[in-house]
C-alpha cells in the first residue's frame, strides 16, 4: 500500500552567514510504500523528531574542509532531511524490528521513514514496550542530546569532585543537562544563557551554583572572573567565538574544554575564537571536539544512570514540543533565536 | 672566596608586539662566593647554557592571565636570566653533589649559578662522567628540547605507524627532532621551515618525506593538500598563527595537535589563529597544549632511546653553538630571525 509522506525540505541552500528563515524552507509530499521492497528495510511512522541546531551546518553551502565528514553530509534543497526521533515500526523486513515496535534514531522530519543501510540500522534502537518515562524523553534526555551530554561532560571532560566547570547555552537541550550531571558529579557549576528567565531557571530550578545572562555582561572577562575565583576546570563549549577565548583565559592549569557546538558561530564565521595559545601551552590545556555517535557503547550505562536519575527526581527534564509536522520550520528557526528551554522537537502524530 | 659573577640581563621589559634586538639586554656583574652560604645550596660553573624562543614571553609585559602560571615567570630588568644548560659544580651543601660533578639543569646565562630552593633543586640532574657522547648533547637532543620532542609527540601526539606527521619550524630545536622520532615510528613526516637551505637538510639529511618552504607558498591551505593528500593525523605545532589555522583544515578525523610553542605569535600578538572549530567538532579534534616538564617521569627512557640512536647513527644532533657568554643576546635575537638551524646555544667556558 503506498501513502502520501508529507515531508519538510530546504527550499534553497543557506548563505554561510545567514540565520535561517521560515521561507528557507518547502513542505512537499512524495509516496511511500507501507510494505518494504528492499530487504534489512524498516518503515518507520514518526512520532517525535529532534530539532537540532547543527543541521544549520548541512544546509549551508558547505566549506571544502568539511565535505570529506560523514556526519551532517549536506543536504540539497527538496532532499528529505534526517533527523534524530522516535516513531512506530509500520513494517519491516529486518529481522530485529517488527511491526508495533517503538523505535529510536535516525528518522527524519517527515510523517515517514525508511531505514536502511548499514549505517540508519545500526543506530535504530526498539525501545521497551513496558518504560515507565515518556516517549518524547527519548528524543532528548535519553536520546542523542543526553548522549552528547553524557559522554561529552563524562568522557572528554573527566569531571572531578570539586572541578569548576562553566557551561554555555546552558539552558540549551545538551547545557542544562550537562549542568545537572556536573552537579550530580560534586562540582561546581555556573551557566550562560541569553536571558533571565532562563538564567533564574538554571539557579532556581536546575540548582546551578550561578547564572548569568551574557548579554548584560560587557566585559565577559570580568564576569567569568567573578563568577570563577578559583579558575575554570571543565569549559563546556556550545557557543564559541567571544565565549571560547574568554573561557580560555580563565581556564586553570590542566583545564579541558570540550567543544560541543559554537551556535554563535554557525550562522556568522567572521565571529570565530581566537583562543591563546600561549594559554593552551603554559596551562596544559586540551581543547576536544566530539560528537555523541563517538560514544554509543556507553548508550547502556547513559540511558540506565539517566533513567534512574529521573525516577528519583534527581534530574529535571526540560522539553519545549511544538506539535505538527508544519511546526517544523518556525522550531527549527527558533533555536537560533534562543526561543527554546531545554530539548526542542515537534510532535508529529 | 668571592668572584665575579658576569651575567646578561634586561635593559628594559619588551614592548608585547616587539621583535627583540641586542639592545634590550645589557651585562652586569654581581659577586658570587664559592663556598654555599646555604644547606642544600649546589654553586655551579656554567658551561653551556640554552637559547629558548620561549624566554621572550617572559622578558614581555605580561598580560593578567599568564601572571598566575608558575613556568616562565616574568623577568625584571637586572634580575638574572635563568636557563636550562649543563655545568660544573664547584661547591655544594647538598648531599647528591658534590665539587667537578657535571650537571644538567635550570642554570642561567652567566658564569655561575646558585642551585637552591626544591623546584631548581629537583631539576638538577647528575650526569654520568663515563658518557660517550658530546656533552652539548645534554643541552640539546638529550636535555629539555629533546624531552619536549619526545614527550610531545609520543605522550601527547600518541603516534601510530602510518600515520602522517606535520612539524613546523621543523628545522628548530624542537621540531627536527619530531620529524626524525616520526620517521624512527614509521609515521610520514613533512616538515615546514624557512628558507631553501633548511628545506634541503630536512629532506636529504635528515630523511623527512618532503619539506617545504613557508615563504614560497602563497596558499598554505593547497601547500599543504599538496604534501598531505592523505590528511594530517598529528600536527606539532612550533609556529601558531595561519598555520595552526591551515593544519586544521587539513587534518583527519581523530587528528591531534601537539601544541608547543607559538612563533610566530611571539613577537605579534596580532597573529592569533582562529581555528574552525566546526573542524574540531566534526572532525573530533583535539588541541593540546604541553610542557616538557609534564614529562619528567619519562626521562629515564626518553635518554636511553635517544642515547642509542644517536649511537647508531639513527639521529642526527644539530646543534648551532656560539661562543662566550656576551654571545648569548646576537644568539637569542637570531632565532626570531631564523638564524639558527637546530639546537642554539651558547658555551660559555
Amino acid at each position: 500500500m503506498e501513502v502520501g509522506n508529507r515531508y519538510v525540505t530546504l527550499k534553497n541552500q543557506l548563505e554561510r552567514d545567514e540565520e535561517p528563515k521560515e521561507t528557507d524552507f518547502e513542505f512537499k509530499t512524495s509516496t511511500i510504500s507501507l510494505a518494504p521492497s528492499n530487504d534489512d528495510e524498516v518503515i518507520v511512522q514518526n512520532l517525535y523528531v529532534s530539532i537540532d541546531p547543527y543541521q544549520i551546518n548541512r544546509m549551508k553551502k558547505q566549506s571544502s574542509s568539511h565535505k570529506a565528514i560523514n556526519f551532517a553530509f549536506a543536504l540539497s534543497p527538496g532532499q528529505a532531511i534526517d533527523a534524530y526521533g522516535v516513531g512506530r515500526v509500520v513494517a519491516s523486513t529486518n529481522s530485529k524490528f517488527e511491526k508495533d515496535d517503538l523505535v529510536a534514531g535516525l528518522l527524519g522530519w517527515e510523517e515517514y521513514s525508511s531505514i536502511q543501510g548499514e549505517f540508519k540500522l545500526s543506530f535504530l534502537r526498539k525501545l521497551e514496550t513496558t518504560m515507565d518515562l515518556p516517549l518524547s524523553h527519548q528524543v532528548g534526555v535519553l536520546g542523542l542530546s543526553g548522549l552528547t551530554a553524557y559522554g561529552g561532560f563524562y568522557n572528554v571532560g573527566r569531571p572531578k569532585k570539586g572541578d569548576k566547570v562553566f557551561v554555555s547555552a546552558a539552558s540549551g537541550s545538551v547545557g542544562n543537562l550537562v549542568g545537572q550531571y556536573a552537579k550530580l558529579s560534586g562540582c561546581y557549576v555556573v551557566g550562560s544563557a541569553g536571558n533571565k528567565q532562563k538564567v533564574e531557571m538554571l539557579r532556581d530550578k536546575l540548582g546551578f551554583d550561578d547564572a548569568f545572562n551574557y548579554k548584560d555582561e560587557p566585559d565577559l572577562t570580568s564576569a567569568l572572573q567573578r563568577y570563577f575565583p578559583d579558575g575554570i576546570d571543565i569549559y563546556f563549549d556550545n557557543v564559541g567565538s567571544e565565549m571560547l577565548e574568554t573561557a580560555i583565559v580563565n581556564m586553570n592549569t590542566f583545564g579541558r574544554v570540550v567543544v560541543c557546538g559554537v551556535m554563535s558561530e554557525y550562522t556568522d564565521e567572521t565571529k570565530r575564537a581566537a583562543p591563546n595559545m600561549m594559554d593552551v601551552i603554559y596551562k596544559r590545556l586540551s581543547i576536544q571536539g566530539f560528537l555523541a555517535a563517538d560514544h554509543m557503547k556507553d548508550y547502556a550505562e547513559f540511558t540506565s544512570v539517566t533513567s534512574d536519575y529521573i525516577r528519583n527526581a534527581k534530574l529535571h527534564v526540560l522539553e519545549d514540543i511544538s506539535v505538527g509536522l508544519e511546526s517544523i520550520p518556525s522550531a527549527f528557526v527558533g533555536i537560533f533565536r534562543g526561543d527554546n528551554i531545554g530539548k526542542k522537537m515537534v510532535q508529529i502524530v
